[in-house]
């Protein structure tokens, strides 16, 4: 084995590896399945937004030359909803009911609100106060232009951003396809979650926590797979990857110094590097290319490819789908901590009512129930020996 | 139209009203369907974790006594690798190879990495370093009992709780069943998205808005319809929703002063609350209990529709499905603002590069593209007629 690579160095290779995902396929959505995703391209309104000239109240379209001398009685000509169809014009002299949203008719300019109104006898209104010309008029393109862009390139659609898609009458948006992810798990130990365990056996975690790592960053699973420890079975599994159209696909297991690493058998041959990480949890990693496809190979152990994913995965794949990154904070250690120095540790901790950083379950990398309790990661930088209570540390939310 | 309700009044009243969708009836999902549902009740792990006495490194499984003395060398009398299967006892003085997370055989209490050992020749091992009984060993149970919680209750499932759950050999687990939210837009001006538009018609945005709004606070969207005024279309509309099983129905439009309001004219007489509430966009506001199924009735603008929903319906939502309420900010005023004293107004804004908070498309509540534009809702406050730039407002995340 070389010498242990820093993690920020591995992280940076990792990125470059994984570069080629930036650019991006496109895909048509419809709006109702369009949550979430990113635009390709900038989107133009086909329309004006609002489309027509409509009034902002409840009340009379008037000519405001007409209302000047309020307060002025005027006989109500007729009444606009809001509804399909095209108003007659205003004669002048004349005042036209009208609902929020409604068309203004030709000749109107303005709108008296209808709290600043009194019925008269006969057809007729009061108009209590003056309005100049445009007042509560909601003038056609004031909020758009016609073939102006509604929305940017790259922007994450929330519903605000899918309203104003709709309000233009569009129907569906091109959006960057989702990154396609395998998950791989290896181990001879592994059988599936739910099976009777015999001696020696236990369940798949990795299976279900990768995939559902990268469903959290936005990514697609197109395919899940347990391998025992033979050369055929994971090559037939990550043949299948890349024919289900994997664009990364992630491992666990099989890279360290023993015997049976049956990833590092299959992929080292093909060029990948295999190596140490100077972090604890996850020391051993692969990197590869398989048939095209950028292979991140993780650990075995739960903790460690989870906190890898996290790594050395999660940053990506959440810059791609438009996602901030995890949450880092500053705050102090709620008990003392021991390391090992020349590795970068990431212990798992919880956060005190009181805002400190406390240790949970010890530092092995098979305490998967003690992760589940955690809500953070606590870093312990690469040359500390221990750090006692108090002291500040790096976090990163899980 | 009586006196406005102040907006905590009735986001208050709004609260009580939806309390009864707090008691959530459960659902059991597949662990690959269960990322970010929530934790119906505390989850019992069947099996300890690890199942069993496992090796922490790649090395030599040993008896301590053995090493004391080290360096040492010791026959190599087998080999374990983590898979199925009983190893053999471990015949004193002697060493058997084993990888990580092996099955440590009978009669071992120690682990000496490989790195502290060096071949010998013959089948032996040299020992450079003694161990104490324990080290590197893994019991069965240091990470958690059988039978002890692996989860709590109320829990949002993320990769790591999945991945104890699956470490524990489970396959579903029991989850508290989301919200399911009906969204109904009136409106004779409405067509769907994509129709050619006649003159006095608008494509209609609050569907796609509110569907993806309740969609984004972690609901499930069961009913979507648009009607017409027309009350026997509403009605049958919100039959469909209960129908469908709808807990929540959401409406847009036809609940202001003016004719035509077909919300208000099929709810009041069911004893709807329709009122006004002290705030821009969005004053007028109603609430309805359908067929034993509350109903929030927001005004047909978009961005009142939009932001009612924000105020009202989010947060409770949000609760329920284990979200964090929306990130709010106190920051300056990029620019001064005007606002309507007596009503607490809610401005579209942009977080600028130097943090201040830039109003984005005045104040109107049809502006849909600039909603979209915005990234911020910036709070004026109700007693306030003019605010300076520089002037510290609050602010919520878009």
């Amino acid at each position: 084995m070389g010498a242990r690579i820093p993690v920020d160095e591995h992280a940076r290779f990792v990125r470059t590896l994984l570069s080629g995902l930036g650019a991006r396929p496109t895909e048509r959505v419809a709006l109702a399945e369009a949550l979430g995703r990113i635009t390709a391209s900038p989107v133009e309104s086909p329309i004006a937004l609002p489309p027509f000239r409509n009034s902002q109240m409840d009340g009379f379209a008037v000519r405001a030359a007409d209302v000047a001398s309020a307060p002025v009685p005027l006989p109500i000509a007729g009444e606009v909803a809001a509804t399909a169809g095209t108003p007659a014009p205003l004669a002048p002299g004349t005042a036209v009911r009208i609902m929020t949203g409604a068309m203004v008719p030709e000749g109107a300019d303005a709108i008296v609100p209808v709290e600043d109104t009194e019925p008269e006898t006969g057809d007729r209104v009061r108009i209590l106060r003056a309005r100049t010309a445009g007042e509560y008029v909601r003038e056609a393109g004031s909020d758009l232009a016609a073939g102006a862009d509604v929305l940017p390139a790259g922007v994450r659609l929330g519903s605000r951003h899918l309203a104003a898609a709709a309000a233009s009458g569009l129907t569906a948006l091109l959006v960057r396809e989702r990154v396609r992810v395998a998950v791989v798990s290896t181990g001879s130990e592994l059988v599936p979650p739910g099976t009777a365990l015999g001696p020696g056996e236990i369940p798949d975690a990795n299976g279900v926590a990768l995939a559902a790592a990268a469903t959290a960053t936005g990514a697609v699973v197109v395919h899940v797979a347990r391998v025992r420890d033979r050369v055929e079975q994971l090559r037939a599994e990550l043949d299948a990857a890349v024919d289900a159209g994997a664009e990364l696909i992630v491992t666990s297991g099989g890279i360290s110094q023993g015997a049976y690493e049956v990833v590092r058998e299959l992929l080292e041959p093909l060029g990948a590097w295999v190596g140490s990480v100077a972090m604890q949890p996850g020391g051993p990693q692969a990197t590869a290319v398989y048939r095209g496809v950028p292979v991140l190979a993780f650990p075995g152990n739960p903790v460690s490819a989870q906190l890898s994913f996290e790594l050395f995965a999660a940053p990506t794949l959440r810059a791609i789908h438009g996602l901030p990154p995890a949450r880092s904070e500053r705050m102090p250690l709620a008990e003392p901590v021991r390391s090992v120095p020349g590795r970068r540790q990431f212990l798992r901790g919880r956060r005190t009512d009181d805002d400190r950083a406390l240790p949970v379950g010890g530092p092995g990398s098979h305490l998967v129930a003690a992760l589940a309790a955690s809500d953070l990661l606590i870093v312990v930088p690469d040359d500390v020996e221990a750090l006692d209570a108090g002291a500040m540390v790096d976090t990163v939310d899980l």
